[in-house]
């Protein structure tokens, strides 16, 4: 495999391509095969881009119908048939059955773009700065949304400017068992000298990705919903990672049974990969004007077309639902004899996750990278995330086969023995 | 043509709908059809994403090929072939012949991911946080980019946070022609109470695109250049809308010969309106540690073959070029002849541009507003820039065959007469 | 009283005119007297400014014997024998005798102006822009120091402008006994995505004034200094309002036998109510250039002349402090019972403080409110703080007479007894 | 002279003592005398804080009586009988003979905090939280007014936090005779990609003290009142340095004739050297809610009682300011000698200024160090200003005798005349 042009060319802040120093040529559902021919069960899927797998014949193929037709592909957001069905298939498969009728804001087709806009709405709606989020919450780089990401790689690569508008309190069990954290964004709330600038918005992940699997309780997040409701604070769930079925739900905070105020959705929206990405809001909370945020690539075509093939396919019913549900409960069971098992060597480990987002808090970030270098010897792609990288992570494609996943599984199991000698 | 679903489901934010409100279905090189089966020609071509035209078949077709072979669509930042043979070709057919050695950094795939990372590695760099910008710029709309753009639009919607971290200076032409504003910037700099906090970088369009189609002077870009070198400030040409051969170059700063340190490119370097972009760099400005800026769609790969494809299709020796620079100066003079009209019926206009990127400054918004509506009635997708958008543009795609060029050039004639009453 | 033309040419931001509605003529120790020749007893002492009581005949007479021989009253920060006499004495009477060598910044003569050289200070040292302050802390309101002050009232009245450079944790005793807030501290310190940007330095009172007389633990101080030194963060004690013997020695910390690496100073540090403040710092911290913070009342002499007689006079021997830590006890027993017969009449209330510096909480602002108006109707100067002004508290002078400082406590005694009906 | 005790003990930051090695004991109008018995005469009074010369015998009297009665000397912002006679003078000699009605804030007591109270004020009547200010201005350095001040000695002292809320425009004359470079100001106010934020205030030294003796013309400060009216903004005066007398009127506005919305007084408002400051604003801007903007030391009645007696014995009157007019045109006439003699050497040199506050620009900074430094060798202090120290300049006392003024003056030209070898 030649890689000598890109070590040259492409710059040092690449990342993945030194966990995984091979160049991948094909991609089929949860197997990735490099140059040499060599296959790889993919754990890792675009950090949770590839719900539906690599490569969807259904979803690809509706992107290759529309082509056939010279469909628009770029449109800025003028109107188009392919954006009429992506909203009517939203309204009617994804919103209505779910008791929801959000308005839909198109903008630029990443995460970043829709966190910023998400933000921006919520000041813009109540006249404040700013915006609760939380420890280990990771919405993104771009300067808006930087202000509520936590980790430290990206605040202090600024280049000497401090981000603005938001403040992080602690995430459901940071304070440790005992305490729910909520207790402490209500007093600062009701005090008139806490420092907390009363908030436009909170931001919250239902599950933490990038944070380490941190898993919000459903009770915490209905009181959140409640301090929100009292407090004229506008609650925003960034479901760019968790969404499109990833906890065994389309939309994480079903679970929870709460309405949020605004909504992210990215990553697997497309279905195939694209760069897509939308913000839903309550009706009364657009309060927009025309063209006040904007994008070159917002109401990208193709990837709405995609996206309307990937809701008709998947979540007509509760089929797909389930299914993610049942293959979570096995992963979940593997990670739990897994932690269990490095537990009893001395090496305290703990699983945790919803649906098919799981992890392995194995506490030490490099017995976590040894374990996923081993893996990835062993044909398994899979990553850490986690302050210190200490969480293995398991966001393999909801539609994995039974097979891959099990054999996944083992692979995984492998390297954790090698790795603690057994 | 049912347009009642986006109406009620999409934000209000939505811009072009407003202006051309039908329902697209398909478009092929500069030819829009709406859902009744009328044709358009279109002189907007997705801002300057379209260079190469809707639908362009060659490129297209690569697209195709790829995903018939299960090619990786989305993998994050990991090495595949589609990312060698892009960074291959571009050094080859690109960078190699210009005098170039950049090396390429592929952010989140949009003009504003590319920015941010263009000014905060300029602050990296450097150790100052500010970023010199100018009258009139746009360069995207995310907190750190909004820093650099001008508009008030977007500037006043940001809900309660001054932007910060940017300086504005007249840009060439802002202080009337008996000014050299350079002489403005650099006595700031050489003022130890001047105000300017000597800034990291300058961030510069070589033509405003949204701006006005405003066009720098080859000897204030020089200028600008050496100024910057004496200063020892990063050179950052936003070539997002001016790239791609737009101004009748692949870089649109190669008219003026001068070597930016930092260069953005997006819109049309896909070749087909997908989401992509990349920061061109010289080699020792990589002070990227890995993964300090990161986004999941850095990298896409579909639109590496797509761009591939178009740099070998278009690029490979000056015959396009040559091309674009005839068509420019069709519109150029055609554009002359109306600015002439106009200014003859007591309504002062004048042409601008360089390349294919050409306007007709009617001064007044309303006037313009109303040529370009009437344009459309007649079958012309044509839009205004400017601070008050009394510029009407012409952004046709450079593939756009003379047929259809002279079309749009005669409708905006007819429709111009129509409104002065000819 | 003739008060017509203050109401009509003094700006609505007045405030304590509104409490104490008459027109103060004379006043001494720890009397004031109004133009009807009415005395009050003063609890308030231009809220811990004259900690050593109005018009201390001892300071007054160094400050007229100065201005007999024409001394230097403002000399910008040029060499002066008042200055050398204040260093000297400074130096000899309280720094030597606490082990403590810190080097002296003579700020403009306000404490907000010092607070903004010390946490300026701290992040030009330590390269960081963070500063880590307290729920309830208040340290003043120009913009650099408003970002580490809590009160809602200045953080909204900036009229668009959000604060930056601070985060606020919480302070002791915020989240109940059974939790040691610095638990949080410490673990955010060590979360690499926590979402708190490594702190230049930490700024706290041993006891909040305006926050609500709140008293950080002996112990919570030792280990907030311990933090402080384990993750090379500078530990600043605001001792503006806590300084000058207030809680019974001359620097608040010295209760907690810790040496913080900056303090600040002010409020009574002339003696005689002269606006004067300075900073101290470790002498490795001073990485000040000439002239880098400046200010046209730096280094005020008249108040350098006072203060040098102030610290003669009172802290040439620990007689002082016995006698203020002697006050304090009175006033904690008389306002425990306080306590004691408004919680046993169903309004919940506590005492708490450190030497003269005491209040009673009795939860409720408005009850608060009703007892210090009747207080004044009585004869008492006596103000409330904390967020909701529900902390009745006591900065009477630290010279009070005894027979004062009782019939202080005995009007309040009477007055709350008023309002409670009994 | 003893001074190690100073060295060792004051910080780094010290700037004066540099310049002026030596420790003052006495000061008396318009001289000062060291520890050696050797008297200096002072051109540069506290930075033209000594309006009335130091040790003023009729306004240290007034101090000395009220010090006398036991008058309140802190009294926070309570009524006192002093504020009342300082009010209702300042209205009576101040305000009604010049048509002004404006009421009064009294800030913390340094030019600093009556800036940031006056740009806050500006920000929350408008809404907006722009300011502009102009290029070599300064209004102070803490955080707030800092954004306002153009100096990169402080502006790069911050530590890591960039200013915010200020954009800076060219003052009068900075681009050349040619240009009115309000020409600028109007054209980014009608321009809606301009990049300036639409500003709440224009805050303005009618002389620039710090940026060089830079004299704004008359008939641009005119201009300047009428776009502020034009366009809502409200129009700031920073008297601080320039008001008081020293450019020959009280107010230096009154000799273009234009009525700030808002203006900010402080250095010789005290008439003897006491911190002391405060903002005039017209009736209806007073916006301000009780407490919103607070500080220890505002309202200093020493200030006050010592201003009231400097109004009296001034101001009842026009004799003073036509005195200091004539003064102003003996320096004038005198330093108009010294350019053209340096300009005849080879030195390019220019006077400029307007009343008592006067420069001569010698272009270079170590030259001007030099004619400064040899005046103080023969027994005169005089001061640079200006980016690069390049303007010695006099502030010396109004009150200052003809004997000394002229004594001054000589040392002055001989100390050029050495060091230009004649």
């Amino acid at each position: 495999m030649q890689t000598q042009s890109m070590e040259r060319m492409e710059s040092n802040v690449r990342t993945y391509s030194r966990s995984f120093p091979v160049v991948f040529t094909k991609a089929k559902n949860a197997r990735l095969t490099d140059e040499d021919g060599r296959e790889y069960i993919d754990f890792l899927a675009g950090a949770g881009t590839l719900n539906y797998g690599h490569n969807n014949d259904h979803i690809k193929q509706a992107m290759i119908d529309y082509l056939a037709t010279d469909g628009v592909i770029h449109g800025l957001d003028m109107w188009t048939a392919a954006k009429r069905d992506y909203l009517e298939t939203l309204e009617e498969l994804i919103l209505k059955p779910r008791g929801l009728d959000y308005k839909v804001h198109l903008p630029g087709p990443t995460g970043t773009n829709a966190v910023e806009a998400a933000i921006r709405l919520a000041r813009v709606v109540k006249g404040r700065h700013n915006i609760v989020t939380f420890t280990n919450g990771f919405h993104g780089v771009t300067m808006g949304a930087l202000a509520t990401t936590g980790n430290r790689k990206f605040r202090e690569a600024t280049g000497g400017i401090p981000t603005q508008g938001a403040s992080f309190l602690p995430y459901d069990g940071y304070l440790g068992e005992s305490t729910d954290t909520l207790d402490y964004f209500e007093k600062l709330l009701g005090d008139k000298s806490g420092g907390l600038d009363v908030p436009a918005g909170v931001i919250v992940e239902t599950v933490q990705g990038e944070g380490g699997i941190n898993v919000a309780g459903l009770e915490w997040l209905r009181r959140l919903e409640k301090i929100c409701h009292a407090n004229d604070i506008l609650l925003i769930v960034d479901d760019i990672q968790t969404g499109c079925g990833r906890t065994g739900k389309f939309f994480s905070f079903e679970h929870a049974d709460i309405k949020p105020d605004i909504v992210t959705n990215s990553k697997s929206l497309s279905g195939l990969g694209l760069p897509f990405a939308h913000v839903l809001m309550r009706p009364e909370l657009d309060k927009w004007k025309p063209g006040q945020y904007n994008g070159t690539f917002r109401g990208f075509n193709l990837a709405m077309v995609t996206a309307t093939a990937a809701m008709r396919k998947y979540w007509s019913n509760d089929t797909f639902e389930r299914d993610v549900q049942r293959k979570g409960r096995i992963v979940e069971e593997r990670f739990q004899k897994l932690a269990a098992l490095l537990s009893e060597n001395g090496m305290p480990a703990t699983e945790r996750g919803r649906g098919l987002m799981r992890g392995i808090d194995v506490v030490d970030g490099d017995l976590a990278d040894k374990i996923t270098a081993k893996a990835f010897e062993h044909g398994l792609i899979i990553e850490t995330s986690g302050q210190a990288g200490e969480v293995v992570k398991c966001l393999c494609p909801l539609t994995i086969t039974d097979e891959d996943l099990l054999e996944g599984l083992d692979i995984l199991e492998a390297s954790v023995k090698t790795v603690i000698g057994q």
